[in-house]
């Protein structure tokens, strides 16, 4: 099995270390279009070869698109247009857009829209991990309008990544997606400008940051190629969460400008039931 | 030496395991109002009895006020009243309000203002933790109004604790600990509320959240009890923050909104400063 992989960064390299190692696949190829990360996907042995998209398409079974979205949005219909029995699939972080496009695309069955829900605050080859997807969730969507062939042997890749696979409409996708993720990284860009533009003095930060202001801020370190198209794709759900996000706040605010201790830690009661959520 | 300490939660509980590991203290009682906890905190062998307050006081040479920023400024004027030559410090979070209320205190020269910044999300004696403070700041505010001899005390039981110990000015302390550490706290309680809010699936919280999410909502976790009065107490320099990170989040939403994906790289490129701060 030779598996293509377009985009060789954290998300696209971190699964080239698992297919390879855990014998999904014989061999993986690259396309990467920034020289210096197509050289380090090689110099780390993340791929055997980077080769062009034309011949990534037509060597591999699998296709994995790990671009950025508004790359993969344009890229998806192009390597349809040139597959055969090849299957195409895609990690981006909204799946809505990419949906549409494909829809009515004569090859549209042999494509699967998935979304491996794992990363951290880093991107380019070199954050590539070993072991980033174990236990993590792994959505397909919409897969009644893929091949089950298709679907099966993509279900069969993110079983190799040992992930915990879920089936969902890209619309319910898109909405979950805004709530548990989309908005959590705007609330750390937001409280990253906050305290630059407020702490002249960075010892002070680095000083005084306790454990909890570093876990809180970490998100704001994420790459802004990757995240500014990901808002665009899904405006209006990341709009609504954060109209909501702001309203609560301004909660905040009102009951704290009153001295209302009693209004701000009914607040926090219900704030706390995260607990049975999040471990 | 006997050290006593006023509330036997996380930090009193953490300060009590290393300063007796360590040999700083030889005998270590806390005074605790909830009965649960103050079981709890001898079950576990945190400290060697429990005891009133008055026992507490007298027997004790240094006495660390380890409750929430309202009981504290309340009770430390208390403490200071019955005292002779022993010293006495607080933990607390805020510390401006603190020193305006023993600054003509009598006894004022055996106090010592300071605030070890460390913790987790949880609270009690259970959540206590040895090594909790090795590598932090130990801040002391104010030191000129106390004896030299309570300061090098102080110094020297922190350094015990291994904290990196730097002096400040109360009221800059309160401002840079609105910026990384109160605000924080209130963003975190935001995004919890949000996202339970508008969440009523809570699988699906709990199947697409990844890391990213936990990390930024940790904070959420926290006490109500303690954090209420924190507010209160630092309240102009919490809503001066809080206003700019409200503003920071409108400019997302104005880009957001527009489509502008350059607007809002910015925003993150700015953000990724943080990079240089924190590790």
């Amino acid at each position: 099995m030779q598996v293509g992989i377009i985009g060789i960064g954290l998300i696209g390299g971190s699964m080239a270390i698992d297919l390879k190692k855990r014998g999904f696949a014989d061999r993986i190829v690259g396309v990467e279009n920034n020289h210096l990360h197509a050289a380090a996907a090689v110099e780390i042995g993340l791929v055997d070869e980077v080769v062009s998209l034309d011949e990534c398409v037509a060597q591999s079974d699998i296709i994995v698109v790990a671009t950025p979205v508004n790359v993969a949005i344009r890229l998806i219909p192009e390597i349809l247009d040139k597959v055969d029995t090849q299957i195409v699939t895609d990690v981006c972080s909204t799946k809505e857009k990419i949906n549409e496009i494909v829809h009515y695309h004569p090859k549209r069955k042999n494509f699967v829209a998935s979304h491996p829900m794992a990363g951290t605050e880093y991107s380019g080859p070199w954050a590539a991990l070993p072991g980033l997807f174990d236990g993590r969730a792994g959505i397909i969507c919409n897969a009644e309008d893929s091949d089950l062939r298709a679907v099966e042997m993509i279900k069969k890749m993110y079983d190799c990544l040992n992930m915990r696979i879920i089936f969902m409409r890209a619309a319910h996708h898109d909405v979950h997606t805004a709530y548990v993720s989309h908005i959590s990284h705007i609330t750390s860009f937001a409280l990253a400008l906050t305290v630059l533009e407020k702490e002249k003095n960075e010892k002070n930060i680095f000083d005084l940051a306790s454990g909890g202001f570093s876990s809180t801020v970490r998100l704001a370190k994420s790459n802004a190629d990757m995240w500014a198209p990901i808002f665009s794709q899904n405006k209006e759900n990341v709009l609504t969460v954060l109209d909501t996000y702001i309203e609560k706040l301004q909660e905040f605010k009102k009951h704290i400008a009153e001295y209302d201790e009693n209004g701000v830690k009914e607040l926090i009661h219900n704030a706390n039931k995260i607990k049975r959520i999040i471990r």
